[in-house]
């Protein structure tokens, strides 16, 4: 048992090498383990290629024959762009498989373990199931509603402010909070922002970190060197040829630049905003039935996709004076589209009226929230969220927090919301 | 050396078992040993009474000859209310002296061991000093700046509201976090409240915990069969007399009921209000010219002590139409007043418009938040810290989080204010 915790772990380090990079598709990480000696290892580099079990199963080789395979998600059942990865495992000659976590699907979870049981292999489930869940959270909640995962990103004074009274808010947190955020653009498939973060900032929103930022933060010290000790520690002397398989695939992994989204009803985003400027990666433009065809071909030009919108109506404001007539897009549709596009995590990074749409609607799964070691006060100052908000208590978001660090006097909070009967909603929803 | 910090860390659990009765003196205890035994402990009860030496060097008596003395603030060498403890140190024949922190008055600090070290005692210094300083950094701050220590206490949403756009506010932290908030009340001399927080809420602001919830809190598990049994272990067999001692002197302490100060420009604060009903303890109420001198004494009739206090001029709000001409109270004059009346620690719980004068004159040394696992949002709800705001953030406080802490699912977050070199204000500003 302690073994297959250890094996298991070095699986998810082995899943975690191509985060950001398999979407749709899930991280997975394959160690094939005999006498005690890692003989194979792999994992999911991107959709469309093969699959953890395959590299690793290739790896072994005949040696797989009575081996043990360490695999973080069950193995599928199902011919889709590769063949069912059960049905390879059965035929190299593995005696035991142990599994992370369960396929989310319901409608497909235990086909794998059925087709290896049927073979007379012997199925370990649920180890480090924790683990192996989070690390592919957004895939869990795609697979299950059909929406990606949404993580709001919020960055505030002690006191929840985002800028001073004057706007100014570069910085309210430190260099290590905003590297941490990151992170978080380097492990979602998109991001998220208003058109007002756009033309306020004219931000570059691409992702300013190293592949050994990323994979310090995620996966622990993993340079090349210790990596393979760390291996070699495992089988009490040198690998076989992971090194060299280690190094291969690490080869071909670089940061991934997440997509960008901008909810921005009337086109008004500019067409020479940086950005268009990034590189290969897509921008996204939802926009409502007010915004002009002129418009849209425009943004097209400059390579973005433009996606029209359902609208719903703005509840009026106490604050202003004159009755609005405003109509917002609707953040359920936008959602829905975004699950029809396949991406299966997005990060919300404001403003705080965006980031107050999704939760007036509690369309968000997880918030990451930094706050600076500064207090800014103020009645005119702007909050973290603003919007409308919640009239009573009962009405509110329902959080657990599951993780709170000082990183360099700054904090980091990360919550969950949950359900009514207190579960994760990204797992259960 | 791992014997003194042993040693010291008990004479600092009985120094804390008179948490909030010794002001304006500090926390001190005392424990002698010889032939690693402990023969004798003591801690100040009350000012006026005697130090922590004393009642230690009572205890071992004859024996104290050739043992150490541990105690966690350097012995006095002056005559107050009793004489001078570095003197009986010397005459009850110890040989050597522990001590955790130096005496905080510059002009006082060391002359205790100046005597200690001409009589030919062996003084180690500075075992703990940090535990030390911390347990009592209101006596700290009150000695080197005449001021009590003042601590903000806030308890918001994730996003920084202290309650939703139509007022509601109970409760946005869970019960864990407001049972912490009583420990706080326990361990301050008295607790601010602007008169306000009177009118809307009518609190008793007294202390609802019990005594043991204080020991397990700030010492640790220490019920009186635990506690002696911690003695024993140290001793490797029983304590002398050390349990009978141990349970005297717990008999005398009971929870402190923090004094109650109101800033209260016009004296609104109602003759029948619930904090004049909460047995022996002072409430303060500080008033402008502008309260009327019949208004005064309907609230000295009732037990309050009322001081009129200058004022400042507060300046033009953005947000409203009309152009005020409000003066408030002088924050810098009432804590003055409050260091004359010889407070040392003052906790204060709002409302948002005062922690917002205390944060805007920077005349705070510590925060602590509490926050609760809900989401608020709105432009219109209450944020923590209101009032002016600061416009540039260079203005603003510069923090150091000291500990964050996720507590039966909310958050705790502690913070002091520091100066421009980066250090702790309460000992040193």
């Amino acid at each position: 048992m302690v073994n297959d915790t250890k094996y298991m772990a070095r699986a998810i380090q082995l899943a975690k090498l191509a985060s950001g990079h398999t979407a749709p598709n899930p991280l997975v990480g394959a160690v094939v383990v005999k006498d005690n000696k890692i003989i194979g290892e792999g994992f999911h580099h991107k959709a469309g290629t093969a699959h953890a079990e395959v590299h690793a199963l290739d790896q072994a080789g005949e040696a797989a024959k009575g081996a043990t395979l360490y695999v973080t998600l069950e193995p599928c059942a199902h011919y889709g762009k590769t063949p069912p990865c059960a049905k390879r495992v059965v035929e190299s000659g593995i005696s035991r498989v142990v599994i992370g976590s369960m396929d989310p699907n319901p409608l497909v979870a235990g086909k794998g373990i059925a087709i290896l049981e049927d073979a007379g292999i012997e199925v370990t489930n649920d180890v480090l199931s924790e683990d192996c869940i989070r690390m592919n959270e957004g895939f869990f909640t795609y697979m299950q509603t059909k929406h990606p995962m949404i993580t709001l990103k919020s960055a505030m004074s002690l006191d929840g402010k985002i800028a001073t009274k004057t706007g100014e808010s570069m910085w309210i947190t430190n260099e290590s909070s905003r590297h941490d955020g990151h992170i978080l653009r380097a492990t979602h498939d998109a991001m998220l922002v208003g058109v007002g973060t756009i033309l306020a900032d004219n931000p570059s929103l691409n992702c300013r970190i190293s592949r050994d930022d990323l994979y310090e933060s995620i996966i622990g010290n993993c340079d090349l060197v210790d990596f393979t000790s760390e291996t070699e520690k495992m089988n009490d002397g040198p690998a076989n040829t992971n090194a060299e398989i280690v190094n291969a695939n690490i080869e071909i992994v670089d940061i991934h630049q997440p997509d960008v989204i901008i909810l921005d009803s009337l086109g008004r985003t500019p067409t020479d905003a940086n950005v268009f400027k990034q590189g290969d990666r897509k921008v996204i433009i939802f926009v409502s039935e007010r915004c002009s065809k002129d418009r849209i071909h425009e943004l097209e030009r400059v390579g973005a996709i433009v996606k029209p919108i359902a609208t719903v109506p703005v509840r009026k404001s106490k604050a202003t004076d004159v009755l609005v007539d405003i109509k917002k897009l609707d953040i359920n549709a936008v959602l829905s589209e975004l699950g029809v596009m396949q991406y299966t995590s997005v990060l919300v990074e404001g403003g705080a009226s965006i980031i107050a749409s999704f939760v007036e609607q509690q369309l968000f799964d997880k918030m990451v929230t930094y706050v600076g070691n500064i207090i800014i006060g103020g009645a005119e100052a702007i909050g973290a969220v603003t919007g409308n908000g919640i009239a009573s208590l009962q009405e509110a978001p329902n959080l657990t927090f599951t993780s709170v660090d000082i990183i360099d006097n700054n904090i980091r909070i990360e919550a969950y919301r949950m359900n009514r009967e207190g579960e994760y909603v990204y797992r259960n929803r």
